[in-house]
């Protein structure tokens, strides 16, 4: 019989990942800081339980998908969190977005406790999410990756074990800096095109087939166009990967001056109170420069 | 009978172009500032002509693809140039990136003398030349464009008229507008990768598939791991395309950061004596950050 997985945080994301382990015949037991974004998975067969703690006694395996690093400071270091009260041999997965460094130090914690912890955040947004089609990035040990894997293939459809723990923070680091200085790219592309009199929907027919091809071109400039800056990715949350990215190619040297640009916009549109807009909201600062 | 098609300009891009209007069976007449470049097409059949007046002279549709904006005036507006000789009802297209005002300044030309000219610059690079697989992005008259469309097709496989003389232009640099930023996140992307000590190759598997998904990180990034830094595309032609982007974005009254930013390094490298490497090129100042 296979053993009670645990899930902590049930936002957009995880949410429907959990859904889908309860779903694929899973003892799901699950715990949210609001226990009413619970109602639907409990009502299917999921069990509540009312802290972290809770969580880590009953559960082998335990996914956290919360939002940022001091919630996953909370979740697993808290007075009620995973580490202190985790079953031995059991595997402590957080798949949220989150520090290099508190990654490995969530390893290094769980193996004194006789466990193991991998680093696994996702891309592919809400839709990846309900559509089980995340890209899952796994920092932490193969055989803590092996045992996992079949769960996270309930929830993605590219997941690859990127090196020991903190890898796959790491690399999402590396999709989240690839993607910051496109998104300027779409937006200036779109604004030139808006303001040299182009019709932007043809300017895209012509060039979202070639060299400037991009997944961020095609999904999120018809947003822009349509004034459409409704949350696929909030804007607070990708200041919190890029801020995370930016701390961490400082402690690795790296200069990285495109990352810089795009978190200094970002943050200006945070500043004037779109942080709850969508990524693409970025266009906002080059339509008012009208 | 078909009318004769000149070709002006037979460097990687025009050498290839033209010979698949060759192939296809057209009466081409050729000029090229360096005569060699033209034998292979000579001994296919082309004709060569001493001069962009005589080619003008004898040719009802006449294709310029050159290098930089002063070499297309000197192939228009020269003292034997394609606009003083031009037959009448004549297309003129000229495939160069070049500035926007000047195609539309060759229109209005071209239309005193009573024919029409076309800005149609591509994108693709060689390969695209190669394969007729071009997107080719068209200013001008419909009527015009109607005229020269099938021979587009014989180049190209995406061709889209965006509007009067001068869109082809502005849209080019919608086009090299979004390469260009998005060329700072791929490059910064691959150094975090190295220097964080994950595999890049692995990190790609991760993100290539999601959200950071681009031409240019599926392309580029492996070239820069290679150490690849042959050219597709060279470091020059794209500081002249971003310089004339950024002229044009001041004419319109848009900032384009992200631009400037790109336009800055690119200079950079080019001053590190790196201006013939192709674009993927940007990828060494990353590295010597080291």
């Amino acid at each position: 019989m296979s053993c009670k997985i645990g899930f902590i945080g049930l936002g957009v994301m995880g949410k429907s990942m959990a859904g889908h382990l309860l779903d694929a015949g899973h003892r799901l037991h699950v715990y949210n800081r609001t226990r009413e974004k619970a109602r639907e998975l409990l009502d299917n067969g999921a069990v509540w339980e009312d802290t972290p703690a809770q969580i880590a006694r009953h559960c082998g395996i335990v996914f956290t998908i919360v939002g940022f690093p001091q919630d996953v400071e909370q979740v697993y270091f808290g007075p009620d969190g995973l580490l202190d009260n985790m079953q031995e041999g059991a595997v402590l997965v957080d798949m949220t977005t989150s520090r290099p460094e508190l990654a490995g130090r969530i390893a290094g914690e769980a193996e004194k406790r006789g466990g193991s912890a991998l680093d696994a955040p996702v891309s592919g947004g809400d839709t990846g999410a309900q559509e089980a089609r995340l890209s899952i990035m796994v920092g932490g040990d193969r055989e803590a990756f092996d045992r996992v894997l079949p769960f996270f293939e309930i929830m993605g459809n590219n997941i690859v074990l990127q090196g020991p723990a903190g890898s796959g923070q790491h690399c999402k680091m590396c999709n989240q800096i690839a993607i910051a200085s496109n998104m300027l790219g779409v937006c200036e592309a779109i604004a030139y095109a808006r303001k040299a009199g182009l019709d932007p929907q043809t300017v895209l027919k012509s060039i979202e087939a070639g060299a400037a091809r991009s997944w961020s071109l095609s999904n999120m400039a018809p947003r822009m166009l349509d004034g459409d800056f409704a949350p696929g990715f909030y804007v607070k949350h990708f200041i919190k990967d890029m801020s995370i990215a930016s701390d961490s190619a400082g402690n690795i040297s790296l200069d990285a001056p495109g990352l810089d640009l795009a978190l200094k916009m970002y943050k200006k549109l945070a500043e004037l109170g779109h942080d709850t807009d969508g990524t693409q909201g970025l266009y906002r600062l080059y339509e008012q420069r009208d």
